[in-house]
C-alpha cells in the first residue's frame, strides 16, 4: 500500500473513536431508562403494601418524587455532587446551579470518551431520585403530603449529593479507596437511614401495635402489585448496576449482570427458607423482599465479587430478612414496606461484604458506611424535626383512618 | 512500522465502520422496543380512565391498533411515507407495496451507515401505530368497534404516512426548514386532530353533560392503571425522542434524554399547581396528564432546546392542562382521557415553542402545524362521515349503558 | 504522512476492536434484560387466567421459577449445555459445575469478539428459565407447590440443557444443519411438551369437564392482567429473538425485529378472525393468544424468513389457535392458559415452517422437532411419575376448591 495519508489516518481514527464513544454512551443511556423504570417499580411495590384507601396517596407521592427529584437535581443537586474541584478537603463543594456545559467542554475528552456531560447528568439525576423513593414506603399511610415533599426535596437535592460527592464526585471517600459500585452505601444506606429517621419521628400507624405487645396485620396486601413492583425493580437494577460501570466495558458489565441476577435469586431462596422455618408456610411477600435484599447486598461489589460470593451474600441476607422485619416491629418502628430492613441493613451488609470477599479494606468500607449513615441521620433528623415543629409530620387520626 | 498493507487498512476500516454502524443501528432498535412499550402504556392509561364495564373493550381496541398498524404500515404505509423519490412536488408519493429492499441496496451506504432498511421500517412502523392509538382514548365508551378499526386503518396507513412524508420523507415541509424532532406535529397534532374530529362526530357519552350545564363525573377512575400507563409512556418516550435522532450521536441523544426527563417533570409540577389553584386539592390525574403534556410539548425540539427552555415549556403547558381539559368540557367535546388537550394543543405548543426558543422560523413552524392539522381534519372528517353514514359510529344507548 | 508507527496501528486496531466488541456485547445484555421481563409477562398472563383465589400461588410459582432457574443453571445447567467439547457423539456432555472462566480465556477471542463468557452465561440462563415457566400455566390451580418446584428444577437444569446442547451447544443437531434461531423447538417444544405431560399426569381441574361432555367456564379471567402479560411477552420477545443472533449484526438483527413484530401482529388477526367465525364475537383472549402463537411460530426462522412468509406463518397459526385450544379440551387435557397450543403446536409449526419457506431441510427440521419432543416427553414423564408416586402431584380436592 502507498503510505497512509494523514487524512486517511485521521478519518479512520475518528470513526473508531466515535464508534467506541457511541457504544459506551448508549449503554449508559439505556441504563438510565432502566433506572427510570425503578420508579414505577417502587410505586407498584408500595401501592401493593398500603391499604386500598391509601393507594392514590402513595401513587401521588411516587409520581412527585421522580418529578421533584429530577428538577431539583438539575437546579443544584448536580452542582453539589460534581463540583468539579475539591472544596473543603473533599467534604463539600458546589459547581454552580443548573447543568451547564463546563468551559472548554469537549465531549470526546470529557470522560475519556465514555459518556457526555448530559449523559452524566441524566444518569445521576435518575439515581438521585431513587434514594428519596426509598423513604416513601417507610412513612406510608400517615405522613402529611407537604411535609413529605419538602423532606424529599432536601434529601435529593442537598443531603444525597453531598455524601455522593464524597465518593462519586471524587471526594474524601474515593481517595481513601472506598468501593461501592452502584450504591449499597451511597443510595441504600442513605435512603434507608432517612427512612428510619422519618419512621421514628412519625411513630407507628394507629392500630398497628397493641398494648399487650401483639401486632395487627392491618389489611391484605395487593400481592400482584407487590410482585409487579419487585420484578420492575429487578429489571431496573440491571441498569442501576450495569450503568454504574460508567462504560460498556464488555467483561465488567457482563459480569455485573450475572452477579445482579444471581444476587436477587439467592436472596429469594434465603428468605423463602427462613420464612418457612418461622411461619411454616411459603411467604410470597418475604420471598419478594428477599429478592430486593439480595439485590441491595450485591450492589456495592457487583463488579468485584465472584458468582459464588454473590450467591452467598444474597442468600445469607435473604435468611435474615424475615427476622429483621420482625425485629423492627419488636422495637415498634413501623415501616409498612420493610424499607429499613432491605435498604439500610441490606446496604450495610453489602458494603461490608466487599471488605470481606474482596481485597478492598474492611475498615475503609466501615468508615464509609458509618459516615454516610451518620451524616444522613443528622441531616434527616434536623429537617424532620423542623418539619415536625412547624408544619407537623402526621395527618390527624381521623384522616389516617379515613385514608389519605 | 512497515507500510500498512492494503489488506490491513481495509480490515481496520471495515471493523471501525461496522462498529459505528452496529452501535447506531442497535440504538434505533432499542428505541423501537421502547416505543413498542408505549402501546401498553396507552392501553393501561385508557383502561384506567374508562368505566370498569368498558375495560375489555378498550384493551381490545389498543391490542388491535398496534397489530393493524404494523401490518397496514407494512402493506402500504411505509411506501407512502418513504416513496424514495419526490412526487407531486413533495406532497404525495408512493414507493410500492410491502417493505422491499431497494434495488442496489447496500446497508452500509443506505443511511450513511446509521441504520438498515429494516430498522427504518420497524422503527417507523411502531411510530405510525402510536398516532392511531391517540384516537382510541378520545372515542372511548361509545364508538362501534368496527368503525373504530376501519378509521384506524385509514389513519395509520394513509393519512399519517402522507403528512409524515411531507417532513420525515423529505417532502415539502422538510425543504422549508420545518423542525419536529419526534413528532409534536407529525404524531401528536396528527393523532390529536383525528381524535378531536371523531369525538365531535360521535358526540358526548350519555349522561356526561346535564341540561343545566353541569358535568357528571361518571365513575371512579382506576388510578393505578392510569399511573402505570403514564410511567410506561414516559419510559417509551425516551425511545420515541432518542430514536428520532436516527443515530446514537452521543452529544445529541444524551441531551434529548435530559430534555425528555425535564419536560415531563416540569409538566407535572405545572399541572399540580394549577389544579391545586382551581380545585384546592392535589389532583393525581391532572398531574399525570401534566407529565404527558410536558412530554408532548418538548418532543418537537428535544434536540435543540436548552434545559431551561424545556423546563419552561413543560411547566407552562402543565399550568394550562387543567383549564384546557375543562374548556373542552365547556364546549361539550367529550374526551374521556383528555387526549385532545394533551396531544393536539400540546403538540401545537411544542411545535411553536421551537419557533420561539430556537433559531427555527416561527412562521415555518406555524405553516407546518396548520397544514398537518388541516389535512388530518379533512381526511378524518371524510372517513368519519362516511362511516357515520354507512356503518354508523355509535353503539346503541342500551349497549352504551350496559358496557361494550 | 510519515509511516504509521506500530504503536499507532495497534492503538487504532484496539479501539476499533473494542468498539465492535462493546456494541455486540451490549446488544446481548440489553436482550437479556428484555428476556428477563418475559418472566413478569408470564406471571401476569397466568395470574390473569387463574381464579382469583389462586393468583398468589401462581405469582409465587413464577417468582420461584426464575430464581431457581438462574441458580440451577449456574450450578450445572450451563455446564451441561456448553460442555466445550463433544461427548457421546454430541448427545451429552458436561463442562463442570458453576460458571468458571475457561482456561486461557481471552474475552476478545472467546466468541470472535461478539460477547464475553459472562454474557453467554447470563443470556442463556434467562432463556433456560423461560422453558420452565411455560409449564406453570398448564398445571395451574391443582399442582402441589413442592412437586412443581422439583419438576422445574430438573427441567431447567438437566432436560433443557441436554437438548439445548444438541443444537446451541454445537451437538449433533447443529451438525445436521438444523435451524432454530431462538427456540421454536429448543424452548417452546421443550417447555410445551413438559407442560403437556404434566397436564396429563395431573388430570383436569375438578368441575372443568361435565359428564355430558360440556365444559364449564370456571371463572372470569382478569383480562387486564392477561393483556399486560402478552404485551410484556412481546416486548421481551424482541430480546429473545434479537439476542439470539448473538451479535448486533445490523442487517440480521433489524430484520429479526421486523419479523418479530409482523409475526405477532398477524397471529392476532388470524385468531381474531377464526374466533369470530366460531363464536360470532370478538374474543380478546383468543386474539392475545394469537399474538403469542404468531410469535412462537416465527421464532425459529426470524432471521431467514421474508416478511410475507412471516405474516403468512403467524396468520395461519393464529387461525388455528381457537380450534386447537378447543381440541385439547375435547380430549380433556385441561390447560388453563392454552400453553400446550401456543408453545408445543406453535413451536412445531414454526420449526417446520423453516423447512417449508427457506432452504433449510424439511426433514432435518422434522428430526429435530421430534427428537426434542421425544426426549422431553420421556424425561418429563419419568420425573413426573416419580413425583406422582412419592410426594404426589395434586393438592387435595378441598384445597383445590378453597384455593392454593
Amino acid at each position: 500500500m502507498e503510505n497512509l495519508t494523514v487524512e486517511q489516518y485521521e478519518q479512520l481514527k475518528e470513526i473508531a473513536d466515535l464508534a467506541l464513544f457511541s457504544a459506551n454512551n448508549a449503554w449508559l443511556l439505556n441504563a438510565t431508562v432502566l433506572v427510570f423504570m425503578m420508579h414505577l417499580g417502587f410505586a407498584m411495590l408500595e401501592a401493593g403494601f398500603v391499604a386500598p384507601k391509601n393507594i392514590i396517596n402513595i401513587l401521588f407521592k411516587n409520581t412527585m418524587v421522580i418529578c421533584i427529584g429530577l428538577l431539583t437535581y438539575y437546579l443544584f443537586g448536580f452542582g453539589l455532587m460534581y463540583p468539579g474541584d475539591e472544596y473543603a478537603g473533599g467534604f463539600f463543594g458546589f459547581g454552580g446551579f443548573g447543568a451547564n456545559l463546563p468551559e472548554g467542554y469537549n465531549s470526546l475528552t470529557y470522560a475519556k470518551g465514555n459518556y457526555t456531560y448530559w449523559t452524566e447528568f441524566i444518569f445521576q439525576a435518575m439515581f438521585a431520585a431513587t434514594a428519596a423513593t426509598i423513604v416513601s414506603g417507610a412513612v406510608a399511610e400517615r405522613i402529611k403530603l407537604e411535609s413529605f415533599l419538602i423532606f424529599t426535596t432536601f434529601l435529593v437535592s442537598i443531603c444525597y449529593p453531598i455524601t455522593g460527592f464524597w465518593f462519586w464526585g471524587q471526594g474524601w471517600l474515593a481517595k481513601l479507596g472506598f468501593h461501592d459500585l452502584a450504591g449499597s452505601t451511597m443510595i441504600h444506606i442513605s435512603g434507608g437511614t432517612a427512612a428510619l429517621v422519618m419512621a421514628v419521628l412519625l411513630g407507628p400507624r394507629h392500630g398497628k401495635y397493641n398494648e399487650d405487645g401483639t401486632i395487627n396485620q392491618m389489611y391484605v396486601n395487593n400481592l400482584p402489585f407487590v410482585a409487579v413492583g419487585v420484578f420492575l425493580l429487578w429489571f431496573g437494577w440491571f441498569g442501576f448496576n450495569g450503568g454504574s460501570v460508567l462504560s460498556a466495558a464488555p467483561e465488567t458489565v457482563s459480569k455485573v449482570f450475572a452477579i445482579t441476577a444471581l444476587g436477587g435469586a439467592s436472596g429469594a431462596i434465603g428468605a423463602l427458607i427462613s420464612a418457612y422455618a418461622r411461619f411454616k408456610q411459603y411467604d410470597l411477600v418475604m420471598t419478594l423482599n428477599g429478592i430486593l435484599g439480595g439485590l441491595v447486598a450485591i450492589t456495592a461489589g457487583a463488579d468485584l465479587l465472584t458468582p459464588a460470593a454473590a450467591i452467598f451474600i444474597g442468600f445469607f441476607f435473604g435468611l435474615l430478612v424475615p427476622y429483621l422485619v420482625h425485629m423492627f416491629d419488636l422495637i415498634r418502628i413501623d415501616d409498612p414496606v420493610g424499607a429499613t430492613t432491605v435498604h439500610l441493613i441490606g446496604g450495610l451488609w453489602g458494603t461490608m461484604a466487599v471488605g470481606i470477599f474482596t481485597d478492598v479494606s474492611f475498615l475503609v468500607q466501615l468508615v464509609g458506611a458509618i459516615c454516610v449513615f451518620a451524616f444522613t441521620l443528622v441531616f434527616s433528623f434536623l429537617i424532620g424535626y423542623i418539619l415536625l415543629a412547624t408544619l407537623g409530620l402526621r395527618v390527624t387520626v381521623e384522616k389516617e383512618e379515613a385514608g389519605l
